[in-house]
């Protein structure tokens, strides 16, 4: 059993709370939040204590930490946890800043702990499966991804602001499924980006649509098209050609009812946005890192993993402010 | 919150028992079962105490017990819990004898006690999602209901012998999936049967295969076809026709992977079975039922519709036996 | 190359006419037809000649008849083709009465002349080659068998007044496929039905929703299940259980395109009615008809599979009559 | 009634010389071929007459000709043609070398004929409808257009290396549908591709796989994706996201049969290659050239729309050589 201190109490605090709170191998003891009555009901709601980060992180009970405070708490957090010898769990992304988060590799390496950093997808039902058919070698070497990514609307402009582009709010997920699914070396990165939603976005010197090429050390494409607004929901496809075939993952949804009427057959819209379609993914993430310390093997997703998508993702911000393709070896 | 104790801590007693564990208003506090190994393995994973029935009953601090034991059970401890003044939660069948089920349905009005009968069904996300639908006038008037309802194979013939028949075992959820979806009264009803799977059903005087007609009231037509055996797992469907429309419920899957091969296009089977697909639903009932305690609402599936179902089951057992069609008032 | 003479000008013969017009093998020398101005206009589009029933019997140049005409025209053409020896194609039924029908078979039977009746579907794309994968074993034996048959709206009640009832007119395509997919002989047959879509068919003595269950010899289990509406189209699937598996014949859209919408995600209807349907399949049994004769191998839809489909259609009506099973050995 | 010269018994000009003489307006004429055999079987089939190029358009009677020979001879017959005064349809590309284009175009345009270049697919069944829906309206504002292009298998290395390479071979009907569907004017055009499927490709100087990125000037975005080999067939799909929305076109399939087995949930793979999927579209763009010429009304794919689609396969060519985007504007 180990004693958890979850730092943060948003939205994402509360789903990786809960998911500690019910996972066997785990206690949530501390909940950590600089907005107190957040903190307070979310600790009450699991039988936890409101604490200081210092409180929990100097408490020797406490085995390891869930970080899913505000982006740029996260490499201060990722450094005295460190040194603290707690075992981390981390919100993507590390810091909006490489050379910051390879500080905290650094650290996370010094200290010898473990630090995982949460790409959830990976875990989800319907990714994970794909990816175990593909390495089964079910539609033999893979060759192109096409990855597909929306969002059903735009975060408010002041998010926008701090989030360090779009590139490394919102694609980073998108680097990391090309990074796990293709298994390659990315040697060149090509972005074109429109902002089409909102004119507030363009204001606020990003975008909100893109089109991502990836080029890898043997040749196999990718491509990955966003957009942060989606009028039908959230759509996270991806699909692999291989040389022996294709795997699609498609989206999910709420219901399996289709209508039949005078107008259409239709289907249920998918669900609405990543904390409904990741659900089980974030439970699935949590486990697999409490079972990952409770068993002392390797994490799926580790810090360098955050640093590598990072380092594509700021590839491809400078290839779309230049308009050209930028030569990486990430 | 309303302390529980759980009867029968078999496949489904388990599943009872952990949303019971899991839902805010609830505790599980006693588990009983006749097998005491199993009692003490299920009481130790969620901190609950194994009991005798008569422990339990006993217990003035017991506001509701749920009833997963073996079906010749079920009419015994409704009875005595009703006595006692419990809230009951029980699985179908109430009892194989009608009149048996009667005399608890007598029992439980008399005790003034609330009642459940466990139609998960009824609390699937996709089957109540149509249902609301049809009650919100998607497609008109429901005309004709057809159900499909397949197991991916037939239980031990030894199961298979005291289990009241195919009729009261298997399709007894599909009565009630008619009764509920059409909301009408059966005036007539038609059943055809063979035994198609394993001459060892037969044996055992049963059948593997049906084949159900129902004529309602108001003229509406229902089909049901089941059979034990379904080379591709646990197929449940149904769709409604209606004056504007059609509706459908479909299957379940575990992922949406469809891989593309020199092959085919292939798509995940269903869920294997009814602890995979109808997972969400038995949660949804035992929430139910807690909320609808702590609200003192009244619950949507009562030892009424029990019996109903039972009804229905009886008729078709004996137009099969009798090869003609049999005229009711249910 | 066969000279054909093609009795009917209206929707259905246009049809035959354009496909015979078509074939390799054929030339439409003939149209015939009581309108005069629908024989001119269809004999022109096709470079034939308008005649009448004599003249077109009479001429040795002719070879076979396609019989589109009305159903109550069919036994006389039938028997005075085959006194003429022509070969015959003739759209169902044979005729309302079955010892007529009878009737008509004796008659090519003693001409020698080939005969086929027009049960288009066995010729669908979709359905023809769920039959061959079912016959090469792809799910084991058959067993079950569910028909869903609806049509878009119902003709006239004055049309109604005169088609020999639901059975007859609608259900005798459905009866067909009962005895070309299962291959089995029935030995009971149950049919509900209702009117539910306008009290003018009851009016008329008839019904417009039925569900018809057969059993056959060796317990083999079919379910249809049909309306004389569906608001969104025409609706015509079966699917058959086997011992390894299920086939599905799905309905056919006229595009693939798909859309996503605040609302839903929405595909196209189905193709409306049987002439869009099954446009392939009336080319294909034509392009049979005239492969067959000018091979000189059987004809795969006989007046012997008319009369059966027929007697089925009685049987199910004496059933609905009576609402009692009907045992038969058709 | 126009009578033609089809140019080019192959395997396209078999498919175009059978919808010629299935048109009412038109009247095949003449066949010409180089291989003489081949057009003699072609216009036999068709009661026309084998013909010289000299002969066919040197005969008055010839209103328009059809162009389906070898690429290296689509530039001197329009030329020629367009001085004799016939309405042309060409196959695409016009000609390998956009120069050469641009003087057929000049030649076009001084004769004063129609001239139709057969980008097919914009008369496909699916992919119109969906042109239609989006210029109705139905998804808003187009910005992301998805398009998914891969063959079965790659043509013999002989052919590629006379093809003009994959971009102007493959890639000139989706740039095609870029320009048809988003209707706007391409700004900047990247593309990666690879060699990956077989090594001889590269040694002819061709890549096999590509990854297109085209930026408008409105800043919508355009990603095609192609591969020479698909192992499940034909691979013809594209999508648009809209303010609104999304459509989609998806993959069409010889057949509506779904099985279930104890593997899978498998569907028909899609048709086979262009010949099948195409051959509605072949029928209907014939159809559209000669109900245009009767009625006097223009064509709706142009000499002009062919050059537009040849200089960004151009375009993509050189950035694929370069390893960066090009400016244009096309």
């Amino acid at each position: 059993m180990i004693e958890v201190a979850v730092f943060g109490a948003g939205r994402i605090g509360k789903i990786h709370a809960g998911n500690v709170a019910r996972h066997p191998e785990a206690k949530l003891r501390y909940v950590v939040d600089v907005h107190e009555p957040s903190a307070k009901e979310l600790a009450g709601k699991h039988g936890a204590t409101v604490a200081s980060v210092d409180e929990a992180l100097n408490d020797p009970a406490v085995g390891a930490v869930v970080i899913g405070s505000s982006t740029d708490t996260h490499a201060d957090l990722i450094q005295r946890a460190a040194a603290a010898g707690k075992a981390i769990f981390c919100e993507k992304p590390v810091d909006l800043d490489v050379e910051r988060a390879r500080a905290c590799q650094a650290a996370v390496e010094k200290a010898g702990v473990v630090c995982m950093i949460a790409f959830q997808r990976r875990f989800d039902p319907t990714f994970s499966s794909l990816k175990k058919r593909l390495d089964d070698g079910e539609i033999g070497t893979p060759e192109v991804l096409v990855v597909t990514s929306r969002d059903p609307g735009a975060p408010p402009v002041n998010y926008i602001k701090s989030s360090g582009g779009v590139f490394k709010d919102m694609l980073i997920h998108d680097f990391d499924i090309f990074r796990w699914v293709l298994g390659d070396v990315a040697v060149s990165v090509h972005a074109a980006g429109s902002c089409l939603t909102d004119p507030a976005i363009e204001g606020a010197g990003d975008i909100d649509t893109t089109a991502v090429t990836i080029r890898t050390k043997s040749g196999k494409l990718c491509q990955i098209n966003t957009s942060r607004r989606a009028a039908y929901g959230y759509d996270q496809r991806f699909e692999v050609l291989g040389s022996k075939g294709m795997l699609q993952a498609g989206n999910v949804t709420p219901t399996q009812v289709v209508s039949h009427t005078a107008t259409n057959i239709a289907h249920d819209l998918p669900e609405h946005f990543f904390l409904e379609r990741y659900r089980e993914a974030y439970a699935a993430e949590i486990a697999h890192f409490f079972d990952a310390l409770a068993a002392g093997t390797p994490v799926r997703t580790t810090i360098a993993d955050g640093i590598k998508a990072l380092e594509l993702a700021e590839a491809a911000a400078r290839s779309w402010r230049e308009g050209q393709a930028v030569q990486v070896n990430i």
